[in-house]
């Protein structure tokens, strides 16, 4: 079914992303190694055996909405409260909330396994946490103190009010009103689509996050405000009062993650929903940026954790399938498992490297914000405040779209398996396919990277970042380790794609040529991530000396094998940012139609 | 909804894939062009107008199994009945038994429309018409008799019966048994799966081909023979008799064409299913083969169909969607139609480019058959049948790939609406991903091509065909039009790649190294798939001097698109099956599950 892979997510933890210069810093000096292992080993207990088993059930089952409510699939509740009491919702939550400051570190470990477990129930929580982050930086102490540490423990649930129809990667659009009332307190109105868990069972309370714009307001995305709107009023003394004037007005029927309800929600058909700003009027962009950002190496998390799981799905069936004879094997009836055929095996490494290359990209994702966090000096600050915003968008993308070329790899290796439902490789591919869209599409994630992320610095951050991953690679050539094969040769030239690439996107931009830039973002991406990949991947296998033979050998074959296969990418990639801008600018697709 | 391109098919067949060849043949004599044109026409106005609007309805519905009997969607038996009335179905069937008797060109073509109008509807007739070409080929003249015309016209369909639990891609394994009777005629005792259009209401009568073991067969594959068994027995006026002992014990719920029966099929549970001989006894892999290998291409055609609807589907989403303002732009509002953004308009491109290629070679490989069947001379005869063998894999494989890369990027095109299921681009992801795998995966394509293709005529018959491609690299340099850009030197580049590659992999077998040849199949597949599609792509602007300014502009734009990007992916997958040997051979999959 799943079995959580804790030994390889605390290797690249420590020995790969660098926890231990998390475990140095003041704030969390209490994090000892074994309480890591503890943490790491009951999440994947918890995800293998709680989570797991309910992922099948929810894909038949939905989320059906009757008489105003959404229900969950069966064993749902029981297993979120389950999770919830185990603390787990809180696990980064500050102390003075009654969450449990542990580092972003270990709540992307833990939430690759809940992911793994099933991409439709992590997501709900994730909300959650999006909203109590942005409560803990931009809410008022009254509100906190009646909504925050509910949220954090989990007894309710948080959700993202942005999208509305005509409204989606671009909130300049966004209609949603808010009124003033004379207590302080807002009447919010508008229709908001594509609500992750908008409406459910789980808990008994549910907090809205909604943007909405004041009749006031400037125009565009300066003026919007975010607003907490509380499915249930809540009394002073925390117990629920009224019901809002918030509706559930329809759930979508989608290609997949079906046990989470994507809802389109109705505001203030009775007169106006009953809101409370959050942060200042008309800077509600600044609070949900809070809330996205982590989103985002979240949704990163829930492409390595489907990849994770998918991959696993695959080499069980790999090695119980028998058809054909492997070359140099001798089965008695003919037959080999197809787990020893070629071509199998090469998708089966192409599966677990694309899985490692993203686990470990998220996991440095997540050291970046927590160093960001720990840091007391400005310059260190700004540094690894730099170094989050430029691995933000890689790893949301790049583990995204792995995400999706394993799961659809995972359905190959079934067969005609693969393709029947019941067989549960479809799921995954399904459950995948979301990740490179929400929260931002990865072509907006690659246009952020180029046109926010390369510029850090004077595009000094970047340059910096690719001679870190040089260093690898001069590492792995001076290891003089025959069994690296390539690997050290395969990486620098990839990353001599990625700096002749770099060079070309800074002069771009430079030089006003825009449309040069965003022509070329998204292979750009590809490239960085590649090379990236590739570095943490050589990476683990050079800090695997002290490690089981086995896993040496094992990290090394990753490592080469990516290296040698999935980097020679990185050539055409690299000619095709700069080439591609004259082709895109001379196409004119709306001359196709007529 | 869906617009039949039947300018671009008829210029692609004619001025690309050289069906004047065939017209210039005596059998073809009378297939002129105005022939051609309403043939296409009127193809495409049918797929328009009668088959598209059923595609949706289909995936909802589903075929449904009650008291025995499988049912299609509403409209599909109508839809059907017209389409037979067309005489669609017996396009290149032998005159002789009523077919029209046209090339599989044409009928290649028309496939196209009929999978881009439903995917799930064009794949029963196809199914049947294997069926009509392996009784042509083997059948007695009494089995023909009695069956041929009624299967040409469509008023029966037939299916193919290979498929058993433990015999997928491995036939060996085979296990349903055919026991004689004293008539001549045989006992038929077995389970099959995956057994498309096994049972369903559009016809009343269904031929099944089933392949299964005398008592006294040799093992393995040389002991497999080919049986018609009727769904109701015929009786000698041509009337239906007796209902056969044949029974549908379940129907598959599967990721994707829903409209499609996949059923198990249970043969002899009361006494043995009455079957005739066709062909020889123990012969009846050769008799599959005949059956099999048209239906390669025809799936390799799935691919094309509908890579083509999701094409059209994901530009009317970009041209009418509005978000943000694309460089350069000045709308009213602020907002641009998406398929103005340069990230929007490079997977159009991507989309359009993937999908004519996936076209050219389909056509191509139609143009070898059809030039192996009306080829007078020996030699002409071995070149047109090595020419088709070598490209049907590469037009399977490559053009199924595609489809399911193109249908992915109209996904990410719709973003948020993409995934959700009444917008209708998830299904066709959901569809075309079964393409990769049935008819023989897209790895046993590649071992096909490497193991038994590129030996043909002792490794001349590639290095030929790499030269035509060579010779049209050299044309496009020669033109010294601007407007192609790099398109002549990545062409040539991509065909040093396959040149480089194909040594290798003759090399490898030469010597023996069957496993190094194996573990580098998929990508060298891809090699020359990419440097074929490329060079047709080329070829398509070349010839296209006489065509109206725009259409010559939007095929030098869309072969150097392709050359200038897709075409850099070849440099790597070249290293890839130079490298990965090693690698591959070096994993033990089944270390990791222990």
């Amino acid at each position: 079914m799943y079995r959580a892979p804790v030994d390889e997510i605390a290797f690249t933890l420590k020995h790969v992303c660098g926890l231990s210069d998390l475990q140095k810093s003041a704030r969390h000096a209490e994090l000892g190694d074994d309480l890591v292992d503890a943490i790491l080993t009951e999440a994947g207990r918890f995800a293998a055996e709680e989570i797991a088993p309910l992922n099948k059930v929810a894909d038949a089952h939905g989320t059906p909405l009757e008489n105003g409510n959404v229900s969950t699939p069966p064993g749902w509740r029981e297993a979120y409260h389950a999770w919830i009491e185990g603390g787990w919702n809180g696990l980064t939550a500050d102390p003075q909330s009654g969450g449990q400051g542990l580092p972003q570190m270990l709540s992307a470990a833990a939430l690759e396994m809940w992911n793994s477990g099933s991409m439709a129930f992590a997501i709900g929580p994730t909300l959650t946490i999006g909203a109590v982050e942005a409560m803990e930086k931009h809410a008022s102490e009254e509100l906190k103190a009646k909504y925050l540490e509910k949220l954090v423990t989990g007894e309710w649930m948080g959700t993202m009010n942005l999208t509305e129809p005509q409204a989606g990667s671009d909130l300049n659009a966004l209609k949603a009103k808010a009124e003033r009332n004379e207590d302080g307190t807002y009447r919010i109105f508008g229709q908001k689509i594509f609500i992750t868990y908008g409406d459910h069972d789980l808990t008994d309370n549910i907090i809205h996050m909604v943007l909405a714009r004041l009749p006031d307001a400037p125009p565009g995305t300066k003026g919007i405000s975010l607003f907490l709107v509380p499915k249930f009023l809540v009394n002073d003394d925390g117990s629920l009062g009224d019901r809002n004037d918030v509706k559930v007005a329809g759930v979508e029927h989608k290609m997949g993650i079906h046990g989470s309800p994507t809802c389109t929600m109705v505001y203030g058909d009775e007169g106006g929903a009953k809101g409370w700003l959050i942060g200042e009027e008309n800077r509600g962009l600044a609070c949900m940026f809070t809330m996205m950002n982590n989103a985002r190496l979240a949704v990163g998390i829930q492409g390595l954790g489907v990849a994770e799981r998918a991959f696993q799905h695959a080499l069980a069936y790999a090695i119980e399938r028998k058809q054909g004879r492997a070359p140099g094997d001798t089965g008695e009836d003919g037959m080999s498992p197809i787990a020893r055929h070629p071509d199998i095996k090469r998708m089966l490494l192409g599966m677990k490297a694309r899985t490692q290359v993203a686990r470990a990209i998220c996991y440095a994702c997540a050291h970046a914000i927590d160093m960001a966090n720990v840091a007391e000096e400005a310059a260190a600050k700004t540094f690894w405040s730099e170094r989050a915003s430029l691995l933000t968008p890689i790893a949301k993308a790049l583990s995204t779209d792995f995400g999706v070329e394993v799961a659809s790899l995972g359905i190959q290796i079934h067969g005609g398996m693969g393709f029947i439902e019941e067989t549960g490789a479809a799921q995954h591919l399904r459950d995948a396919r979301i990740a490179p869209i929400y929260e931002g599409t990865n072509g907006i994630q690659s246009i952020d990277l180029v046109m926010r992320k390369l510029p850090l610095s004077g595009g000094e951050h970047i340059r910096g970042f690719i001679q870190e991953l040089t260093d690898i690679a001069d590492e792995v050539a001076a290891s003089n380790r025959p069994e690296f094969g390539a690997t050290a040769e395969r990486l620098a030239a990839s990353l001599r794609d990625l700096t002749e690439a770099t060079d070309y996107m800074l002069a771009a931009q430079a030089d006003g040529r825009i449309a040069d830039a965003l022509s070329g973002a998204t292979p750009y991406l590809r490239v960085a991530g590649l090379a990236l990949g590739g570095a943490l991947l050589a990476k683990g296998a050079l800090r695997s000396a002290n490690e089981p033979a086995a896993r040496l050998a094992e990290r090394t074959l990753l490592a080469r094998s990516f290296c040698e296969t999935t980097l020679g990418e990185t050539a055409g990639l690299k000619s095709d940012i700069l080439l591609s801008a004259a082709v895109i600018q001379g196409f004119d697709p709306e001359a196709l139609a007529s």
